[in-house]
């Protein structure tokens, strides 16, 4: 059909016109990965969980890395040509991102794995467009129905609002992050109640992303970041949400969740709108303002009567563990209640998918 | 916060630390795309309406390319750095592909442009997933729903059934099409009537797509992945979309169109299930068989009395125009009536955003 793409591809094949095949998985777990580049003088492979290495070229110009056994999980991984990072040609799967989008490679698992998609009920990803007044800008939030819910039914869902972090856009939970797939899986084994997810664009300003890493160590850019973020959330997702769909409205039916910048977002909108929210979740957070008493000023051991889950897990090779174990602290010398968690891995989807699946079934059991 | 990132971006920064921009729309709309590349020795900027170009590398190791002004559009480029394509690192806005994503840049224009985003009420994407048995895969469809559209209420809407080309997926409309966009634009000025439009993935078997342009030229895959496309869709999308949605269910208020591969299936989908569509749209229709008694055995001047509107259109720059017009001669020769419009244009989204724009308004209108 588009000529110049079929002339293109032509034009980087080997010799016997047979299309290059990247990635592939192979029985073991190992992974090889291939990139046609008959004029690059170098090429890098990184892959999660298997670091850097130099390709090989072959008579044909398609350079070759095999990785050892991985374990079953999604990988990013991108390659350098000749210093330049670029996604795998052959290879649809990408982790979209707006400073640096990778490629994804699934190892394949048992179908017990949180995000192995399973033959059962799916729920529904609803994405709305809104302008927003808090950012002045056109922006967007998913939501995610349960497998069977009825808009016109009288049955009222509890409600976990779900961040992404610096650099993602509104879409990496329910892309890279499967949580459309984990919580459909959840709910069918009767391991999570069902539940509706509202995930927001997670930018108070779209400043903060659009300079690029450049400006994310700018302090008062960061905090006001956060902070209208959270007046995004409060004062115009969440009446859209409550409005639209079947959500219960008390604070016992409300969770907020995040990972990085999100799990920051959600400890600040969280801890400081108890009246609103009783659970809250906290995913190798980044960013966190480290004078604790002024961003959460009222917070002390009364709030345990309100907080019905404060969940907070780092990755044990993440950089950022030594600043949450600190948060951690800060908690405990206040007499907070909080659940930790330090799984093995780093500042990675391959943590926070095994997060939500940790953290989505302690939602809204019990009795307060 | 993934410190790989940052040290992989300062590494292909220019010398003063200052991230790459690119690409810059000027006043004029002509576009400078960069792309930092030190160690790069060719760099072609290929881009639509502007052609290929040779990047020049300056002092800091930052390939350039200026285009002409450019008519206010939405473009599709992307680099070749030493013959391997690349989309742009420093721009998140990507056309997806499932065999060649590449960058997208608009350069702005007037707000009544069809796809300017507009303070106009928005409709809503809802994504769904589901095991097909004609496929034997799994797959999705993405419902639009128009502004004001409650489920709750007894209002019943027309539908269109919207299809992608070959080597996209089924978000295709929805992003690099901005279906929901136009549409919305359209109802806000009382232009189209409310309707709701439902993306299928088009694919009757992922293998036509799964091997690449290799098979594409495959007749006897073609036609089967046609075939099982249209039972997919009849069989196994209209049933759920009309369980689940507040769709009118006579044909009077369905409609089928696509694209490409796309305006091929709703020319054999619709004109072979006239009892089903009475509205059949084809853009640029690509791989349609030849042998066209056989691909519409009853097609005849009878089918005028069912058939409400019949429009077909291809680019005049279009390398499938003489085959569209080729298909128009055997209608005639039928006595089918149809609308025929040729607008400046080759292969691409640039044609059909304004073919679903011409199109959408004649839907649904009038009186039998």
């Amino acid at each position: 059909m588009k000529n110049i793409f079929l002339a293109t591809l032509l034009f980087t094949l080997p010799a016997l016109g047979q299309p290059v095949i990247s990635p592939e998985v192979h029985s073991d777990g190992s992974v090889t990965f291939r990139l046609a580049a008959p004029k690059a003088t170098e090429v890098w492979l990184h892959c999660e969980g298997g670091g850097d290495s130099a390709m090989q070229k072959d008579d044909h110009g398609v350079w070759t890395s095999t990785t050892p056994p991985l374990q079953p999980d999604i990988y990013s991984y991108s390659f350098y040509v000749n210093g330049v990072h670029l996604t795998d040609p052959a290879n649809p799967a990408i982790k979209y991102n707006l400073l640096n989008t990778d490629s994804q490679v699934e190892v394949p698992g048992p179908k017990s794995l949180p995000w192995a998609l399973n033959d059962v009920p799916h729920g529904v990803l609803h994405h709305h467009f809104y302008h927003s007044a808090v950012a002045d800008d056109d922006r967007d939030f998913i939501v995610y129905t349960p497998p069977g819910y009825d808009p016109t039914s009288h049955r009222r869902y509890p409600v976990l609002y779900l961040l992404h972090g610096y650099s993602d856009d509104t879409s990496a939970w329910s892309t890279a992050g499967r949580a459309n797939v984990i919580l459909d899986n959840l709910i069918a084994r009767g391991q999570a109640k069902p539940m509706i997810i509202v995930m927001p664009l997670g930018y108070g300003t779209m400043q903060i992303v659009k300079a690029g890493w450049s400006r994310v160590g700018d302090p008062n850019l960061w905090q006001h970041n956060v902070e209208k973020f959270g007046d995004a959330l409060l004062d115009e997702v969440m009446p859209q949400v409550e409005k639209t769909y079947r959500i219960s409205k008390d604070r016992d039916s409300r969770a907020i969740a995040g990972l990085s910048m999100g799990g920051t977002e959600s400890l600040v909108v969280g801890l400081t709108h108890l009246d609103r929210f009783a659970w809250v979740g906290a995913f190798s957070s980044g960013g966190l303002n480290t004078n604790y008493v002024a961003q959460f000023p009222a917070l002390d051991a009364k709030a345990n009567d309100q907080i019905r889950l404060l969940w907070i897990s780092c990755g044990a090779q993440d950089q950022l563990l030594g600043s949450n174990q600190q948060f951690c602290d800060w908690l405990k010398s206040q007499g907070i209640r909080f659940s930790w968690t330090e799984p093995q891995g780093q500042h990675s989807f391959r943590v926070w998918r095994n997060n939500l699946a940790d953290f989505a079934p302690l939602l809204f059991q019990g009795k307060k």
